[in-house]
């Protein structure tokens, strides 16, 4: 069956980089460095123009920021100065000093909670472009402008040609902008957020694909801010597919190992390690399926799902809580990243 | 004390053409026809070069309709049915035909109740641009777009300006423009459409004046459609000062005539009424002040309230109630008039 | 590893009825009617005594309304229609005649989107007990009245005591309580509403079980209207898995017919019909997995998601418009139905 | 014509203790402190049996603070620490000690934003009853529980009947109420909050007289805690005829006097000032309305402004952004005081 499955058919739906390096490890072309702050993992990656071509993302730096629980007011404050900390360091290789003004995009649909991460963040933005045009702002304060352009379902105007032509009457000097995204990994929703100096396509990750925000349109840097909030059916299944492979190794080896009884179920991590897993293994579990790679299982359950709808893509049902505490993040790290005097707010 | 009063000083709060001319009967160069349907007035003026000069409106026409509960279901369709027929005549007179593109600007803003209008109005227009562009749209559709740009304080960026430069990019034939607006006239409030061909000045009515957003500016017709939903304290008091020498003067002739008693107090109406009233009257009930005329009434009022922050723009506390009803006439009035196939849903 | 598996471990989260017989033909104690309207199909379950010890479900009437597209006007005026029907057939069957008061209850969070179906219907219920205690409602309405009584969480209260008090204080004839349920069918999601005369565990679908809404412990009829808004990725993948099943088969049997090779693959709705399988198709396209039933392989998804915390529950991304247009479908239909005068509007 | 004003006729709608005994010094059975906090200004008023039959209020303990502009970061911050400290010194007078448990109702409407203070606040309340029950509640926490009972024009049911059963069923300790109140100052709408043991009237600031809940009626003690959101137009122009006089006065007394001449306007406080107006300078500024007392001048404007439906209830515009404001801290202030392990957050 495996010579009916076009791969072509079935692009794989995310907008982060990280997934798109992770299981090809030394890519040429692609550099990727890894940090840790206490339970934050960063994750570094430059893709240079060989790089570009391999794994089909735009050239230029992505930096992944992965945590857990935002709930909790103290991690959401450590995960706050962790992305204030990165987002600084790319404006300042990026030179974007204090005195570059800067406009702040919020992508998406006020109206539609799962899509509603740029609105909310610019609702929070502290603007000061018009100010500094009164001449009456204080010391420590960036001119900073933000707007909501809206979707084009709701305006019937093409997104970027709307931000173009107010980035060209307005001048900013660079412009950030910030979107929700898919994911192709069921474990980075809600918990990742990426920023990249390669611009955007919005909507693209949700299969609406739009005209580009990136500095070869616009002419000025953009720096793209983005959080997965939602995952197709397809994602969860080669997922969980994938997890039962990894399960079935880990408990053949460890079954008659007496150690392991002793450790309650909940507290292995197996799941989230690297393990080798035998190919006798994966076909004895799936037969047929387990002779597949990861694309050619996603291919097939996209050919399954897809012609009765079923491809839905979905989001954790917690979806307005975690947009509230994830828009807070982001506009309280970009505003006191921006404007100097907000840093010790 | 007159000779003290400063009347430029207090610049009276009104974006309603019908209240710049109601004291000024027949004025050289202001044509003004009155037509009811049922309950609901409609007032037409047309304001030509001379006329603008006298009170201070922009050369046009203004069509006011006044109207009492829109709470009630079957009135608020009548509403919707005054308003299409007089902004289709307008689209007419305008020569604004079925083939001109449109493009609508909610002014104000959505997280402010009573400066919501335009925001809300937005959300519930058929756009359509975007489908005209794929070349699939449906017989008896006009090409139209909507944005919300948002205000000043959270954008930074002057509003005029934003519209400019997105109709300069996706050139509509036409804009129309809806915003709150403020009335000198308590009773006006939250119950009169105004739709104008002069353009508008973005929060004028509510002392933020913002540059004009007009056919002189952008070049292309723009239609103005507000409601007056917020007054000043001023405006509250010299109201009731006025209708205080109205009832003192009503009062003095009917106290000794045996028929008024039998007539309930409530169901006259003759603050609403012409009555001629006696200056003598005037001082006698209000001294000093009852021998002022209205703008120096209001000069005075105004001289008393603002030095102590007291002349307060408020608005009904059924404020929400009344923006939803509102916002779904002039949406669904817009929708039926700007496309010809929704004229019988 | 089949003996590894606790099948009682893993309950499957279901709040429907006709999720938990369908599998099951001819079961003792339970009569299962199909009907049509349109593309609309109706479920009548009757469970007596001994279907209920077999299927685990309450004593009772189930009526389940299938549909597919709410966004379409047409199409949700025609829902309206059969909801308001089969509730009016179950309020005479239950003999709650005009005269009988109604409380309605809606379960739920309101500041969650998937979870604000009870809220949102409340919301637009008409209500005239207080007008019935003045002794001022027209002829043709119903006594009812209505509460949100919020969530645990944000109360502290548990949610089945305070209806308990309201209803011991109120002494409404006959409850009706509205919730967003859990389905165990991936295409059931926003596309399915039930009504019950067997009460309700207020969020037993989404697994926070809590004490019981029924006759039995209120002493009044409790009529149950519900619809499934969220998914776990067990079901999700455990639907797929099934679904690979069948296009397995349908194409092992069809490929070679060159009839198939003329239907786009998009129309071929096979998925959605009994396809026989053969065991041995099973185990060859899925190992280990297609050698177990629906119950073992969800127990041994629940066993390998559940410990990494990536059972998630979703729900389709547009939930904010869906949520919308159901609600206006229950509030519509159970106004339409508890007063008689309302049924021409 | 002052023969012809009934002054029962007009009852002055204000729901401030503060408001009933201000132009009535040293009256028997009330005791008056006012104590200031930096610029703001706290006054304990405490009601015996004789006092309460002279100002128609309540017997009880009357705490009302008043602020100015809470948009201020640390002035909000000023206000939630008075609140605190005078809420938790209400506590003990009351003994209602740590271990005493809480219930706090949010009386008003969500979905009119004036009405909304007691749904917000209650939205952010930390309750810990269902903790308390299942016995894993931390040191330092109170039992505290909450509800919104929503409206009698949206549920059908009196409010306080259904506080009554559910204070019957859930059995606390005391009751802490949180509602929107009205002013018959201009200058107190929204800078202002009210703390009382004396219970509320649900709706009774704005006319809207439901059933009491207080102490009497519930048998637990009851503390009112209040903002008046809210003023009459009766009030503003009884307010501004005041100011009118003292301005008049206040100008005759220093119109020569040269120093005045050098003090910009805006910064005389005078109207806020105590000044003896002579009862001729009345007459001559207002003639008749002159010689009236301040009730009756508000009845006369009743009698005008009501029979045409223009004593409308007004809020400031701004009110969207003032609710927020006022029931942060409100829900902060209850947070810290009930529970002894949030004082440091």
């Amino acid at each position: 069956m495996s010579h009916e499955i076009d791969l072509s058919k079935y692009e794989i739906r995310t907008d982060l980089a990280i997934e798109s390096i992770e299981e090809n490890e030394n890519i040429e072309g692609i550099k990727s460095v890894v940090e840790k702050v206490g339970d934050i993992k960063i994750t570094n990656v430059v893709v240079d123009k060989k790089g570009s071509s391999v794994i089909n993302k735009k050239i230029g730096m992505y930096i992944t920021i992965e945590f857990d629980d935002v709930t909790d007011k103290d991690n959401k404050e450590k995960v706050i100065e962790v992305f204030s900390f990165y987002f600084n360091r790319m404006l300042r290789e990026l030179n974007l000093t204090d005195n570059k003004s800067c406009m702040i995009i919020g992508l998406g649909n006020s109206s539609s909670t799962p899509d509603a991460l740029g609105p909310l963040v610019v609702e929070d933005i502290v603007v000061t472009k018009h100010l500094f045009e009164l001449g009456c702002v204080g010391k420590g304060f960036r001119n900073v402008c933000a707007i909501n352009p809206g979707v084009m379902g709701k305006t019937g105007i093409e997104t970027s040609n709307m931000v173009k032509s107010i980035v060209e009457s307005e001048k900013p000097d660079f412009l950030i902008v910030v979107d929700a995204l898919a994911s192709k990994s069921l474990d980075r929703v809600n918990k990742t957020i990426q920023m990249s100096d390669a611009g955007i396509n919005p909507g693209s990750g949700i299969g609406n694909n739009r005209k580009e925000i990136s500095k070869e349109v616009l002419g000025i840097p953009v720096i793209a801010i983005g959080v997965p909030t939602v995952v197709d059916a397809v994602t969860i299944v080669s997922d969980t597919i994938n997890f039962m492979h990894k399960h079935y190794s880990y408990m053949k080896k460890n079954i008659n190992n007496p150690v392991n009884r002793l450790i309650p179920l909940s507290s292995i991590n197996y799941l989230k390690e690297k393990i080798e897993i035998e190919e006798n293994d994966k076909t004895k579990l799936l037969g047929y399926i387990g002779s597949l790679n990861d694309k050619e299982i996603r291919a097939l359950i996209y050919e399954v799902l897809s012609p009765i709808g079923y491809n839905m893509i979905v989001t954790p049902k917690e979806v307005d809580f975690v947009m509230k505490k994830l828009s807070e993040i982001i506009s309280k790290g970009i505003n006191k990243t921006l404007h100097e005097s907000m840093n010790n707010t």
